[in-house]
C-alpha cells in the first residue's frame, strides 16, 4: 500500500494549500479519497496515471472534500475514458452530478455508478480479491463516512525446496499455497505446514475526516497499520474544535494511543495556521509515530 | 478599465493551464466573467482583493466556464463576507449552487441574488452609474451568451481657469459638469460649450466565449475598445471547431475586423496546442490589433 497526500488543508484551497484528498494504492490499484477542488491538477502534479482510477470515495458532501469530483468525471470523459467508474459517498451526490451534467448537457462515455451511503453502522461497502472497504460513521456537522481499506491474506507461501525435495508437479502448486496438505503416490500425507509458510502479513489503512472526537473508532480501527486522523486544531482552539464538530490534534492522537495503531497522519489543518511543526509537539507525548501530512507527501504502507 | 485574464484554456484545467475566468475592473468596481475550477485559486495568485467582487457573469453551463463558482461561494462565506453577490447566468444555475448548499447543509451569511438568463436577444442585465452590461447571444452547444461592458458617459470636464475668471463659486460646479449654462449676477448667460469640454471617452469590453462564427455579432459589438473572442483552433482544424462549435483564430480575427474594434484578444485554446504564436500569425493578415491570452495578463483598456 502506497498512500498519496493530494491535499491536506480545510476550508479553502490556496496556492499551496490544496484541500483534502488522498490516493491510495493497494496492488496495482488506485483508489481516490475525497476530492476538493483542484484534485486534478494535484493528480498531474504528482505524476500518477490517475485514469487508472476506479473507485472514489467521498467522505462528506462539504465542498472542501468533494468539490472537485464533476470536474474529475469530466475530465475523464475528455480524455477518452472508456473504463467504469465507481463513486461511493452521502446520499445526494448523485443527484449533485447528474444535475451538472444534464445542465452542461454533458455525458460520460463511460459507465458511472454512484453506491450512496446513509447507513449509521460501518459496514462493507467494497470488495475485490485484494481488500475490502468499510464505512467509518465520524461524528461531523453533516453526514460523514471515513473508509478502511483492509488487505485480504494472500495465498500461503510455498517452500519451494521441500516441494521439489518430494517432487511436487508445479500443478499442485495453487492447491498447496491455499492451504491443502499434498498426498504423494504411495499414500503419504505430507502436511502443509512443513510445505508452506504464513501468507505475507496485510496491511490497512483508515482515513477519518472530518470528525468530533469519537471514541466509538477505537475498535473498529484497531491495530491499523496506518490511520490518517484529521487534526483541524491545536489544543487552544479546543473550543472552536468543539462548534465545529472537528478534532485537536491531541484528541487525533488519542484516537491513535487508543486504538494501538501503528503509525498516525495528520492533517486537514487550520488556515490560522502557518506552521505546523506545533500539531507535531502536541502530539508526541501522547502517541509519538505521528507524521505530518503534505500536500504531494507519500507514505509507504 | 483593466482586464485581467484568470485563465485562458478550454476543457480541463492543467498546472499551468486554467480554464475560463477573467476580472474586469472598471472604475473601481470588480466584475468576474466566468469561473472555471481552481478560479479562486488564481484570483489569490492575481493580488486582487477578490471581496470586492460584486457581480458575476457566467457565459454558460460547461465546467471549464463555471466550477469554480460554487468554491468560490462558499470561500466568501469563509472569508466573513456579509456584501451581497450577484450571479447572472444561464437557467438552472441557481438550482445547481443551492442543491449543493443544501446538501452540504451550508449557507451564505451574505445575500445571494441569482439573475437567470433564457432570452434570445441582447438585452441589458446590468446598470448602475457608470456602466451598463448587455447579453451577446452566441452560437453553442448549449445556451451561451457573451457579455457587452460599456461604461457611460461621464460629466462634461470643467474648464477651471474660465470658471475662475467668471469668479463662479465652486457649489455651482456640479450643475456647470452636468452641461448647464451659468448666469452670472448681471444676467450675462455664460454658455456651457464655454467652461467645459466633452467629457472623457468612455470605454467598452466585450466577452465572446464560447461561440461558433456567428456574423450576427458584429453590429452588436461595433467599434468596442477590446473584444475577447474565443480562438479554440488553428485553420488546420476548423472541421474540430465546425462540429464543437467553437471558432479558429481566423474566425476571430473576421468578427474583430468587420466590427471595427480597436483591440482584439484571442484565447480558449485547445490543449492540442503547446505554443500559440501560431494564432497571432494566422489572425495578423486579417487584424493586426490581435493579442494572445495567457493566465495572469492583464490588459489596460
Amino acid at each position: 500500500m502506497k498512500l498519496t497526500i493530494l491535499g491536506c488543508h480545510s476550508a479553502t484551497p490556496r496556492e499551496n494549500a490544496h484541500t483534502t484528498s488522498q490516493l491510495l494504492e493497494v496492488q496495482g490499484d488506485l483508489f481516490l479519497i475525497d476530492c476538493g477542488e483542484g484534485t486534478q491538477m494535484q493528480l498531474r502534479k504528482s505524476g500518477i496515471k490517475f485514469a487508472r482510477i476506479k473507485h472514489v470515495f467521498i467522505s462528506h458532501l462539504h465542498g472542501d472534500h468533494f468539490y472537485g469530483l464533476i470536474g474529475l468525471i469530466s475530465t475523464f470523459r475528455l480524455l477518452g475514458r472508456t473504463a467504469p467508474l465507481h463513486i461511493y459517498g452521502p446520499k445526494g451526490i448523485k443527484e449533485i452530478i447528474v444535475l451538472q451534467l444534464k445542465l452542461a448537457k454533458s455525458w460520460t462515455d463511460y459507465d458511472l455508478y454512484f453506491h450512496e451511503l446513509d447507513g449509521q453502522e460501518s459496514e462493507l461497502i467494497f470488495e475485490n480479491e485484494k481488500l475490502t472497504v468499510h464505512t467509518l460513521p465520524l461524528d461531523h456537522r453533516v453526514y460523514t463516512n471515513g473508509f478502511l481499506f483492509q488487505e485480504k491474506p494472500g495465498l500461503r507461501q510455498l517452500n519451494r525446496k521441500v516441494a521439489d525435495s518430494y517432487q511436487i508437479p508445479s500443478c499442485d502448486f495453487e492447491n498447496i499455497k491455499a492451504g491443502n496438505d499434498y498426498v504423494l503416490e504411495d499414500g503419504t500425507v505430507v502436511s502443509n505446514s512443513e510445505l508452506t509458510q504464513d501468507p505475507k502479513p496485510t496491511k490497512s489503512y483508515a482515513f477519518c475526516s472530518d470528525t468530533a472526537y469519537k471514541e466509538a473508532l477505537v475498535p473498529l480501527i484497531q491495530g491499523v497499520d496506518l490511520l490518517y486522523h484529521e487534526a483541524t486544531f491545536l489544543e487552544k482552539h479546543q473550543d472552536l474544535a468543539a462548534t465545529t464538530k472537528h478534532s485537536t490534534v491531541i484528541q487525533a492522537a488519542t484516537i491513535a494511543q487508543k486504538a494501538q495503531v501503528k503509525q498516525l497522519i495528520v492533517g486537514h489543518y487550520s488556515s490560522r495556521y502557518k506552521d505546523h511543526q506545533m500539531f507535531l509537539e502536541e502530539a508526541y507525548p501522547i502517541f509519538e509515530a505521528t507524521h505530518l501530512a503534505a500536500d504531494l507527501k507519500s507514505f509507504e504502507i
